[in-house]
């Protein structure tokens, strides 16, 4: 957990969380538990379960029912683990968190089955954490959107012709969506009021966007840079993301020729369109739109109440949000 | 539902489950949608709805609450598909009820997301079924021993040491788990007592274990007749299923040359394989197996009160469960 060192608060929780995400996923398949406790301990940030624990921190009722609260936290972070296996079938990912992906390692069949025993589990940490609340159907809800924004990035794939908004809807779905459930439902357990709690979602949403938005970028700045997964992976694969779309729009006739070979791109190919992002400002244009998404994010955060877990949001909302903008 | 022409109520009602799963299965992505609606309407029997209808009429509270019965025998038929998409990656299976497979038609890659996608499905219908009750715990419970099954089965690929039980168990998961639960759950929420919903249990249990030990004769007796799915498809996916284990134990060394070459068994050694396992009593001994868990249902369903669903039960699972014995 080396990410969260400067906060040993949510270093701490984060810790518990983790292990009860290692004793959640015992299985009698050594093969399976140990790809899923490998990707547990390779360096995921939490995230989702740090904002989720930050914005309990509104409410009074964190001090009786931190077990459950750990429940649903750790629910959030397994529910992402198992899009990502997932994600990692359908990209052919050889690589995820620096690490061989599930997939790489045991073949696209133990991937399936992986993915699907981790909603079983994220199915049950929800039931033990809020059976009884309005929350099972908003988890219900949420996993389904964030499935629907998967398949409306796969709907996308390899079209020239898609609009900005196309890709936003899909991020705000495969993305966005359980950011805004994580501080949500953080806010709502630790028993914040409905004013804190809606202002939890608005941040999470904006969060998650901007968070995507500058992963997307990534791909398109970080070519000489260490970096964790191989660049342009999205591009060879049809995903067109923010930083393309909006160099795409300044010329499409430029950007056609290269594309139209859709995944017989050659790495002369990529590395040219990469260029081109460039030269026609993508990169530049997509920034300008997570600042905007950014900001909102900071603003909602700066009219929350002024406990410590506010100052420690701003500072982490910003350190994440503005490292390379 | 020609199969249920004999039983017009239960036709009437399952054609009602099936618009309830067409409804809920609408996607603003044609492909997927078609995928499922094609898999829906391709002649699957409806088994577990059915029973969980038919187990339903055992108690009183059938008339204030059909709507959330339909719901709950939804749910139980959405998580069958949802298992049988992701399966058919597992076995790169070309067919399912006779039609091409999701995955055939269009790729892996959709056929991860459709199976995840009905999860959610699945999810939605039990939470507006049955929220608040114990049964929710309980379907989590199932969808994880189904899956665990699916896992054991896999862990014995190839596997000419694995033991009846070890066979047993796996399809206890896989496939019993499901019945159990329909059987159950049908008892529960039309208001039967606890007697006969743990009856009902029992049942379903017996039921699916027989069910998936026919299925499993099958593909050793069904050679020349029609038959929808490639003969021995599991036998070359190393697939070890009761007949071949039975026959394995009169005599190893005879299989021990064809089984050791893997999934590199030609035709021939297929053929030879099959014929081995007729020769050394394999499918009697498994047709005995089943028998026995045959009799235990049908003695348990004689026991139920003799209202008009139990005479049904008992013609049904007599047609279902003794055609090929």
């Amino acid at each position: 957990m080396s990410y969260w060192s400067n906060y040993p608060e949510i270093e701490n929780h984060l810790n518990q969380v983790s292990s009860l995400i290692e004793e959640r996923v015992q299985l009698d398949h050594p093969q399976i538990e140990a790809a899923i406790k490998k990707m547990t301990r390779a360096g995921g940030k939490y995230l989702r379960p740090a904002f989720f624990l930050l914005f309990s921190q509104f409410g009074q009722s964190k001090a009786n029912n931190q077990d459950k609260l750990f429940k649903i936290a750790a629910s959030l972070e397994i529910l992402h683990m198992a899009t990502l296996v997932h994600d990692d079938i359908i990209d052919d990912s050889p690589l995820r968190r620096g690490q061989t992906s599930i997939q790489t390692l045991f073949g696209k069949d133990v991937a399936v089955y992986t993915g699907d025993f981790l909603f079983t589990i994220f199915f049950e940490l929800i039931l033990e954490g809020m059976a009884g609340t309005d929350y099972m159907t908003i988890n219900a809800k949420a996993m389904k959107k964030i499935l629907i924004g998967e398949l409306d990035q796969m709907k996308l794939y390899f079209n020239q012709e898609q609009s900005i908004d196309d890709y936003l809807k899909a991020i705000s779905g495969k993305t966005a969506e359980l950011f805004q459930l994580a501080c949500q439902e953080g806010a709502f357990f630790g028993g914040a009021d409905q004013n804190i709690t809606d202002k939890a979602a608005l941040i999470g949403f904006n969060i998650g966007m901007t968070f995507q938005i500058l992963d997307d970028i990534l791909d398109y700045t970080a070519e000489k840079e260490q970096f964790n997964k191989p660049v342009l992976e999205d591009l060879r694969n049809g995903v067109y993301s923010l930083p393309l779309l909006f160099a795409i729009k300044e010329n499409p006739q430029a950007f056609k020729p290269y594309l139209d070979k859709k995944n017989h791109m050659t790495d002369q190919d990529v590395k040219k369109v990469s260029e081109l992002v460039l030269h026609y400002q993508g990169v530049e244009a997509a920034k300008e739109m997570a600042k905007t998404y950014t900001q909102e994010a900071l603003f909602a955060i700066e009219k929350l109440p002024k406990i410590k877990a506010q100052k420690q949001l701003l500072k982490l909302s910003k350190h994440l949000l503005k490292r390379h903008l």
